[in-house]
């Protein structure tokens, strides 16, 4: 059987911990930051040195092909890829493996001249982790960027999309010009950490994922009034912090009550204003996080929350303005991928189980376009997010040879 | 009567409150930013201009007299002031009232040529609003610094007091040089806005202050585990927020319940990390300040607040330490000031009410090496800490002229 090289793809992965590797191990290399522009232009030059087309799109995406320049209808492709962005401190692997190893697997594909009928190509999809908006990069390909909001759309410490772009040389009101003709993709297939427990649990060393969860995110902004924290009397008091507290706590419980086996939520953004000890806070801006791979579950939670806003509020005497920030829909992964994974793992002798994808995923967008699926790998202690992120080595090698012989079946 | 200049002193008020005055309204003039250090030099001007002697001491504490320069057993003072730091958006008469009332008092006795045995000085004590550590200046005028804590102290964003004084010109380690000899000052008499709504709601002009409660800091610091927010599973997560925000929703609860009429609380200052939509919180820091006129009551909430943490941290299977960052204890004001100040609002034909400080003041420390005492006139709404913090021009003017009085009588 062909094989991928795993000390070429552990080297890359290395070096690219490096854009944004911090001391105590971790990365943080997040959309448009310098680290991340760094780690683009390095990219850009181990695809060329691979043999591959390489261009870069409006919306800032990375590509490098064989077998086209461009897309195109005339050529539709069979499309890897995943991202390079990360969230803060966050791990070497989540989104890093899914680009190294598809470049990996096209460099094998070309050196070792094996026979694909269609071209391939693989992507590094921007700011998938949303420091701006979540998948922006692979909404923009897929159609599905509503560019009236670019304007607006700014990172949870204030800066605007539009300033980030343009330091990285990017108009970010034309990300738009960045939509495919879907007729130029034949297939997508992203590898990727699973970032949860069940495959190393289960002691299965490949995912075939079958769905994607939906993801909303809401800005939850409780408007009190600044008083002294001395001489005000406690009831006459108007915490924005406490009314805020208040809804993530009981926000935990109806997650817990109503959410069913799949939906989770996570308040991780928190700011509190004018944050000083002798004030009493004048407001509190929470960003909400929900997911679930149902869409009628999702619906429900949102509402849900919104009216636990409201109430807080109201007992509290301060007010509230809940506020969509990011929407995706959950997504269900195309049969034939699916099958184009399973056929390949048939074929390595490796064992492999259907799941669902509980973080969003650039192959969600891409299943508005084309046939879109995804090969998980197991992650140790089930853990991402973090600087302790890791998968085995044999368990990156396994996937990697996975996403080769799915290619080339995709391909054929 | 002898009175004070009313249009002197608003104007005065009027300059000040452009240092650091904010285009919407309200004043940001933290201690040792670089508009306080601008306002110092511009009141040292103003205090000599005024014809008096002025210096700064170890603890950048700035003093204007007439008839010393500086403080000797050999003439015992009598002393009024406040502080020229600011809240982050607050108003442009907490602490900058009495400093410029203080003042503009000297120069109407130095001009008059008024009879006073003693002499008299007016001081603007460093870091009253506590950026760094709160009393700071006082604390070390009345040798009640804590001069181990000096290299630990810091800002709630992280700034070191060192490195602040640093550049500021001051060596924060030689701040308790500050400390005067008790028997250097005969009296300490300072007036303040209520900064409560207790004045005005009675219709009196004039507080005689009793007491002023003590008031603690801690920081309360939950440590759980930074996570994916979507792949791990709800009841596995150990969310440093949500145990932040349950403490901080049922110590809320124990104020109400066991902090008796005086007592209060606030949780003023929130810090979630890594502060990301799409990762568990890893931990949070609040500072949690509480304060009570009764040094038992004090102890008690305390107490129970610890105990709080360590229940609600157990639960939500998360790390808590929670660090005492400051502590006052309640203060009596001397009788033979507050006697002073009820015969200057006789002898002008003013009521008067006693009522205790619900806030910490300078004046709090000068009470242990001297008699002190302070002058309250009402604030509108009750209002402080904030940037719409204002009193009627004509409620300035009697207060002025109660401090004239009662500065004269004490220096008799």
């Amino acid at each position: 059987m062909n094989a991928i090289s795993f000390s070429r793809l552990e080297q890359r992965l290395r070096t690219l911990a490096g854009f944004g590797g911090l001391p105590g191990g971790g990365v943080t290399r997040q959309a448009f930051s310098a680290r991340h522009e760094e780690a683009r232009g390095w990219l850009l030059a181990e695809m060329a040195s691979a043999g591959l087309e390489t261009w870069v799109d409006a919306a800032a995406n990375v590509f490098g092909a064989t077998g086209i320049r461009h897309f195109s209808p005339d050529r539709p492709v069979v499309l890897t890829g995943s991202h390079i962005d990360t969230v803060p401190e966050g791990g070497p692997l989540d989104g890093a493996l899914g680009v190294l190893a598809g470049l990996e697997c096209l460099q094998t594909i070309v050196e070792a001249g094996l026979t694909h009928r269609l071209p391939l190509a693989v992507a590094a999809w921007t700011d998938e982790e949303g420091r701006f908006g979540s998948l922006f990069g692979s909404r923009a390909f897929s159609g599905r960027l509503d560019t009236a909001r670019i304007a607006d759309m700014a990172s949870s410490d204030g800066e605007r999309l539009v300033d980030a772009m343009a330091r990285a040389g990017f108009d970010a009101f034309r990300a738009g010009e960045a939509k495919v003709d879907p007729a130029a993709i034949s297939a997508y297939v992203e590898m990727h950490i699973e970032q949860g427990p069940r495959l190393e649990e289960a002691g299965v060393p490949i995912g075939v994922v079958e769905a994607i969860v939906g993801i909303r995110r809401v800005r939850a902004r409780f408007v009190g009034q600044a008083d002294h924290a001395g001489t005000t009397p406690m009831e006459r008091r108007r915490d924005g912090f406490l009314a805020a507290a208040e809804y993530a706590v009981k926000a935990r419980e109806i997650v817990g009550k109503h959410g069913g086996a799949h939906a989770v939520a996570n308040v991780g953004v928190v700011h509190v204003h004018p944050g000083v000890a002798n004030i009493v806070p004048a407001r509190c801006e929470l960003v909400h996080e929900m997911r679930a791979p149902d869409a009628d579950v999702l619906e429900r939670l949102a509402k849900s929350f919104a009216a636990l806003a409201r109430r807080v509020a109201k007992r509290r005497a301060v007010e509230v303005e809940v506020q969509p920030m990011s929407a995706t829909a959950p997504a269900v992964c195309a049969p034939p991928v699916q099958a184009a994974i399973t056929d390949a793992c048939a074929a390595l002798g490796l064992p492999a189980m259907r799941l669902h994808s509980a973080a969003g995923h650039d192959a969600q967008n891409l299943a508005s376009i084309t046939d879109a699926g995804m090969i998980f790998i197991p992650s140790v202690g089930g853990r991402s997010h973090r600087i302790d992120e890791t998968s085995a080595p044999d368990a990156i090698e396994r996937g990697a040879n996975v996403l080769l012989h799915t290619l080339l079946r995709l391909a054929a």
